[in-house]
């Protein structure tokens, strides 16, 4: 499919200007200033009338099948949240719900503007089965922990996930990640050390998303969970790092000498109370950013518009410093994709992945056009959202995602599972 | 006209059910859990598909033509942001910029299913009447101070509103307000009090926004803003006080006496590092709490989805209670006009104003519809909105707003507002 996107006004992921974009296949061929007469033929020519081209978001954290959850078990503190309602609920879910759910989570990914996510959950080949089907970027990763096993079990089933995940398209890719400090035994942790070792890989993990969790890491080691891993060299090849709300000085220290990113789910700590991350002095310190929504049962939805607003002006209320946080910051770390390990998406440029978006410009709230940047972060939503394109495939216009399946049946089904599951739940 | 709105679901302000809601002229004539087949003549008939009818938002703080100063100037506190950016520039603006810019700012309402403002700004009546050509309802209010002119001055001016206002359309309405304390001597509130102890009215004001503010009322009066704005009666017929970000339990007590509405502005307060309203505990005084925009010069968006959001979701990080302002409470003071004495627009009733909203209950962000109040709360945006009715008219439907003007030339023209201005402000 060969793609001409002129009369556009582009932010390429660190200038704006205007000018047309092509795609080839699923690279931008090309990325210009100039919008040229064209003779040659295109399968598709789009006029963007004026509207603005910018990277694709890249959803840092996610647990795509908990869109079962959303507004399932409101207005409760993270572990009783987790324990009481979300974990009863997640036992019942089968592979097939899991693949279904996730294409439902990519609907509503494309129609926000999101094409790339770094996904932890169980039932992980279904949920990477279903990000490849619909066509969403994705480094996906286990959420390993001491219930999935013996040490031993552990090491085989990352070797095996590693030959698994060589068959699958290239724009799905595995990463290994634990699901906490608190969930993970020394022997646990030994088996990921060693796979991490063996393979040169990233680690992805849940680490100080609340004040508890840290309180009873201190107290069962006598370190901050960050320090922790970090000191036991599960983060040697990087990773990530999500939430990170309640980590110290001295823990943003380590992530930026190991190069760690630390991604933040604003809405998610919002709502479930856990707090507010000290991005500002992270950025600071020179630890790399990045954005997630966490899973639907807690934010309660996968929007990235949200989170990059989100972090962007808590981070001015919680220093109490208007300037703190810029909007050409905020929007570089929700739309770059390389802190995750996956690489060629960041930007706008020839030879990139073909992962953009068509944002309405002309829209009553990004009037006068002031500056774009900062409209985009602190106006823009998802009704802003005229087109996306995801891997040089157009998988979101006129208010339509296209996940590759019918959307109606897709969401029908998923009402299904979960009315099945509550009801379980009820009579249990 | 008369509309029949068949197979909804309803929200009425207070529970939820399957039926209808029939529309007669500007008001509703009936809201019924049977949908029942029907022969009489019907200028329109909606089949809602399923989808959700509520009671469209009542924004009750918003400086509307401040649209031109989007992105305009950003990431300061608020009283630079104020004295060097905000000032200069709006001393520019002319009675017609502020028709073409308010009118600009009721698509953008339209677009997000607000149908009410609590407005208050200069140029007031070139406002109003944008507001009342374009269909928007509101308590129109000018932000009395001291700049205005003598008391004598002042208090003909009330009087000289009072009267001008009553050839209005019934949905536009008058209301008293001074700008804040900081901005007002003895004067000019001795003059506000006789106005509203003659018109027994209402006052709407600017209260503790920031801790600057509050410290720099107590150093010159001993009292804190509203203690002393309250203290000199001129909340003695009620009123609003918009921010309330530093409000003290003694102030509290006074608004719950009082019947004085506290609204919050939740984005404007983040971005402007102002901080975070306590709600909870205001609610639990017994306050009245309202939700605004407060203008899209310091928010950046006229968007009531996410106001009513922050509301729910800020209380619970703030008080570290994931418990705190459940998603009811929040919609219904989201909802609801009669804090800002605009009756018969709370809930859908037969007799009440036909002001309501259409939202989609079949896009993936709102799957798989576990609780749908919480889903419009925590889940749902502007993209969302199929339909917003105001006063008995269809304002907005396949994503365009009807303000009754053509909106690219309406959108056009306040872009050409906001360069004059910026190019005389960069000559200055």
């Amino acid at each position: 499919m060969k793609m001409r996107f002129f009369n556009a006004k582009i932010w390429d992921g660190e200038k704006l200007f205007d000018g047309e974009l092509r795609v080839e296949g699923d690279k931008i061929a090309r990325v210009s200033p100039v919008s040229t007469l064209e003779w040659q033929h295109w399968d598709r020519e789009i006029d963007c009338g004026g509207n603005l081209i910018m990277p694709s978001f890249k959803n840092g954290h996610t647990h795509s099948p908990m869109a079962f959850l959303r507004s399932y078990a409101e207005d409760l503190p993270l572990q009783e949240w987790l324990s009481e309602k979300v974990f009863p609920a997640e036992a019942l879910l089968t592979d097939e719900d899991c693949y279904h759910l996730t294409r439902l989570a990519c609907a509503e990914y494309f129609a926000g503007g999101t094409t790339f996510v770094c996904e932890m959950y169980g039932h992980t080949r279904a949920v990477a089965k279903a990000l490849a089907d619909s066509g969403v970027a994705a480094v996906v990763t286990e959420g390993i922990l001491d219930f999935d096993g013996s040490p031993k079990f552990i090491e085989d089933k990352i070797d095996d996930s590693v030959e698994y995940y060589k068959n699958f398209p290239a724009r799905v890719r595995y990463g290994i990640s634990i699901h906490a400090q608190y969930t993970c035994g020394e022997g646990t942790l030994g088996a990921v050390k060693r796979a991490v070792d063996k393979y040169k890989m990233p680690l992805f993990a849940h680490v100080s998303e609340t004040a508890r969790e840290v309180a009873s890491c201190k107290e069962q080691t006598g370190k901050t969970p960050f320090e922790y891993l970090a000191g036991k060299g599960l983060f040697d090849f990087g990773g990530a790092a999500f939430h990170c709300v309640h980590v110290t000085s001295a823990e943003m220290e380590i992530m930026a000498q190991k190069g760690v990113a630390a991604v933040t789910c604003p809405s998610s700590n919002l709502k479930l109370a856990s707090g507010i991350a000290p991005l500002a002095e992270m950025k600071k310190r020179g630890v790399k950013i990045g954005i997630g929504t966490d899973g639907a049962a807690s934010n309660n939805a996968l929007d990235m518009f949200r989170e990059t607003y989100l972090a962007a002006v808590l981070q001015k209320c919680s220093t109490g410093d208007a300037a703190a946080m810029g909007a050409e910051f905020v929007l570089g770390a929700a739309t770059r994709a390389s802190a995750y390990g996956a690489e060629g998406m960041d930007a706008l440029a020839p030879g990139s992945s073909a992962d953009f978006v068509l944002i309405d410009l002309h829209a009553p709230n990004m009037q006068p056009g002031n500056d774009i940047v900062n409209d985009v972060v602190y106006a823009a939503g998802k009704h802003n959202v005229m087109m996306t394109v995801a891997g040089g495939k157009v998988v979101f216009e006129n208010g339509k995602a296209d996940v590759g399946t019918d959307y109606d049946a897709l969401a029908e089904r998923c009402r299904a599972i979960a009315k099945r599951i509550a009801d379980e739940r009820a009579r249990a």
